[in-house]
Order: C-alpha cells, then structure tokens, then sequence
C-alpha cells in the first residue's frame, strides 16, 4: 500500500495513485482545519467516519443518476473515484441562513431563506476561497456558462437530495459544500460530483433540538465532535451499533 | 430655496421635493467619504465640478438613448432629476484589475482584464456594501431576473459610452460605479441610469503618466483632488480656463 504514488495531499485528504488509468484513491485523514486551515487539530477516527458518509451519499447519488465520481470504498479510510479535472469553485448551496451569509447579509442565523441559494467561491487558499460570481467565472476562464449551468442543475439536484435523506432522519440541511470536475469519457466530457460530501463541508442542525451535528462544533470548540459525526452516521443506518466509537463497541480502525 | 422639503441627506449628496410631482432636485456637497465614512473630510469645490462632470456624462447618455433620471442642471451645486425607486445594488463595471478585485483574486493592480466584468454589492452601509450576486438578488428580491438582464445590458452601453469618452481624452476608464432606479411612466416601468457619475464614482488613470485623475486621490491620501477634477472636466471640454479653480480666475461659486 506505501508504495502508491501520492498525487496530492490536502487538508483532509490524501489522493493516491489508482489500480487503473484515470482512477484515484482518495484517503481521509483525521485532520480538521478551519479558518483556511489557521486552526487545525486532529480528531480520532473522523476520516473513517467521513469515508463511510461520503461513501453512502455518492452511492446513492449514482443510485439516482446524479454523476458523480464516486466507484466504490476500499476500505476504513480509503476510497476508489474517478480522476477527474478539478473545476476551481466551491460550489455553497444554503437554505437557511448560517455562517459568512449571516454576517455578509446582516440575516439571522436560522432564517430560513426566501428560497435555495447558490454561491461561489474560487478555490484558492491563499485568497482566502473569496466569493465570485458568474461574471468572475467567466471573464478569468474557470467554467464556461453552459458548464456554471450544469454546476447549479447539479447543486440543486445534490440539494434536493440532501434535504430529503436528511429531513428523514431529523437533520436540518442548513447548507453544504460541494466541489464538481469534469470528466472525460472518450470525446465527450461531463460535470460530475467530486471531493466529499460529509458533516465536513454540510451544516446539519437535530431538527428538535437544534443542536449542531457538524464542523461548525470544531469552528466553535464546542467539543463532541466524533459523537455528533457518529450520529449522523447511526440515523443515516451506516454504522451499526457496536462501531459506534465511545460506546463499548470495539475501537474504530484507525 | 430653504423652504423646500429636504427628503434625503446622503454621505455626498442631498435630495431635495423637485417643482414637479415626480422630480427631485439633487444637490452636489463637497463631503468626501470613504471606507464606508470611516474616512470625511470637506473638500471645496468638489460638489460643483461633480455636479457640472454628472451633468455632461448623463445629458450625453440621454442623448444616445441611454435612459437616465437626469433632466437638466440648475444651478453650480444642483440638478433636476426624475425621481426614482432605487434599486439597492451598486453596479460596478470594471475593465482593468484595481481595489478590491485586485486583492480579493490577487490581481495585480492594472491588468487589463478578459473581458469587462459587472459586479453588484448591496447597497447597506451598516453591511458595508457586500458584494452579491444575481442569486441573492432574486432571492431577496432586490431586483428580478429580467431587472438583472436591464441593469446589465445599461452597465455594458454605459461603459462603452465611457470607454470612448474618457480614451478621446487620454484617460483610461479603469471602472465605475452606477446606480439604477426603476421609473414609471403610466403602467409602465424602465430601468434607468439614476444617481451620479462622475470622479467620485469612477476610477481614472491618464493614459500617459498612469496618473490617478479620481476619489483614490483621497483614498490614499495623495492630495491634489481638486486639481485632479478640474483637469478631468477641462478635458471635457466642460470648464472654460477661467473658470479652473487655484489659477487665477474667478472662484467657483460655494
Ligand atoms: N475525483 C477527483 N479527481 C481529482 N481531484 C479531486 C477529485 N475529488 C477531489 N479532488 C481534489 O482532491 C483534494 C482533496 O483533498 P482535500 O484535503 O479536500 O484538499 P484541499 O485542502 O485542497 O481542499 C481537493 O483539492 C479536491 O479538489
Ligand atoms: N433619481 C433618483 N431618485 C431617487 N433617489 C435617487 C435618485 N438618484 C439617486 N438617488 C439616491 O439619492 C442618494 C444620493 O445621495 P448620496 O450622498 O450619494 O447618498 P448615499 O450616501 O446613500 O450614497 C443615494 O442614496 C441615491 O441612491
Ligand atoms: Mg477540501
Ligand atoms: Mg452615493
């Protein structure tokens, strides 16, 4: 297994060389950053968990047609995807008002919006991901209008999605993050889902309670961060009782 | 005069009833504001050249079809104008990379961009201006889509009749501001050019020297506002020699 390529390492995530031409595989580490990474700590057993989650969502997106580049989970931490052309834009959906657009807009945090948004922000740690827009997208060549068309049919898709699996399981989807590439097959080249989808990159609120179920409890140092992931898992119906970390259950493979 | 109703006092400007029911009088202060008023000084003689440069850049906009709320100048400080609902969003054009897009995307200062690029922020000064794009604004419903489409196609003619204008003259428009306003005319409503346009809201760079011939004069303390905007309106064609403030001939009236 050491003696893959590793093609990228990231805040979360390591990238390796894949089995075939064209495949990845993509590693989740335990690393937590916020703040472009200016606070950073590791979190035991938060990338299996985060493997396991994203793993579930991408399936079940492919399950409904939504491209991803998703194939299978390897194992504990690691991922088999589809190497794909990295579009440089983190692609925010929201449906209630929480984080930078509360600030920005002067909205209390917890309204619901008039209706879903959809924001950009250019990939670009050492500019601090600022926001653009389509005219910014543009102008400097980072997706074409007919593919910023395809980026928001698949957010609000991903969204739609999202909403429902969650609203099932007693989760408010506040928003969430999600990053698209392009992937070619032969000639023809299409949008997909890439990078992860998990309480990393979603704000997820216990619909009772409120209680928040994802980064925003490491953002805040509000402690009790692996329990609330495991949450999620446990109503999502991925980790049986006895993986649940904490709980008696044997220990989590690290 | 001091009996008309004051309706508006802004950072730069004060609106005043008009004589017709649908007309406002707006007078041109010689306030200098920036950073959101956290920087003020009183600058004399700004107000009259604003108000003599706004006069000629609108009378010209109307005259190629350019809907505008401007009617005619009445007086050093004051013009007639139709009145208005604002639409709360600053559109900026930009043509050359400056301010706050050379250092939110790391561009330096001066690069011609791709292409032009139309940016919106909203108009709140206790958010300072923050900058949006066309989905917060339909789902706020600050302006609708087909508004957007207007305000936009306006920004483009607008900056084209600017470009030309100000390159006859050996200046480079590097970007401006402008604000639209909804007009009814019966049961019918357009889109036009409202509040002012003139050094305070653009950036103006000679084409020679790279001079600064605009309000960053005073945003970075650089001194020589006055001098900068009397040359900007001489070049016009707009003050007569004699009537250029600091050279001998008769002050401008206060
Ligand atoms: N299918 C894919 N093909 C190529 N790159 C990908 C794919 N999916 C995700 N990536 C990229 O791999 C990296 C994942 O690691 P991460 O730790 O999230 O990095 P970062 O710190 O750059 O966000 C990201 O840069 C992401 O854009
Ligand atoms: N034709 C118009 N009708 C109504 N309001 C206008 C019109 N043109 C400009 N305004 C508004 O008048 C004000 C002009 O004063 P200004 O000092 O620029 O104010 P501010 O500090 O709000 O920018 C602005 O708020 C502008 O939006
Ligand atoms: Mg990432
Ligand atoms: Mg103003």
């Amino acid at each position: 297994m050491n003696r893959r390529r590793r093609i990228y390492e990231g805040k979360a995530k390591v990238l390796y060389e894949g089995p075939e031409p064209g495949t990845l595989i993509q590693h989740f580490k335990d690393d937590a950053t916020a703040f472009n990474a200016k606070k950073h700590e590791i979190i035991d057993g938060k990338g299996v968990l985060n493997n396991r989650i994203s793993e579930y969502i991408f399936q079940n997106l492919n399950d409904i047609g939504v491209p991803t580049h998703f194939i299978r989970r390897l194992n504990m931490r690691e991922q088999l995807i589809r190497e794909v052309e990295i579009i440089p834009l983190e692609v925010v959906v929201r449906n209630v008002a929480a984080g930078s657009l509360s600030q920005r807009l002067g909205i209390e945090e917890g309204t619901q919006l008039p209706r879903s948004i959809i924001e950009f922000y250019y990939k670009n740690d050492a500019l601090n991901d600022p926001m653009v827009s389509e005219e910014h997208i543009t102008a400097f060549g980072w997706a074409t209008p007919q593919e910023i068309d395809d980026i928001m049919a698949l957010a609000i898709r991903v969204n739609d999605f999202l909403s429902g699996l969650f609203l099932g399981v007693g989760i408010r989807l506040v928003d969430f993050k999600m990053e698209t590439g392009r992937m070619w097959e032969g000639d023809m080249m299409r949008i997909v889902v890439a990078d992860e989808i998990s309480p990393d990159s979603c704000r997820l609120w216990d619909i009772k309670s409120n209680d928040k179920m994802d980064k925003d409890r490491f953002r805040k140092d509000m402690g009790g961060l692996i329990e609330a992931y495991s949450e999620v898992a446990r109503r999502l119906g991925i980790l049986t009782e006895n993986e649940r970390p904490g709980h008696g259950g044997p220990r989590l493979v690290q």
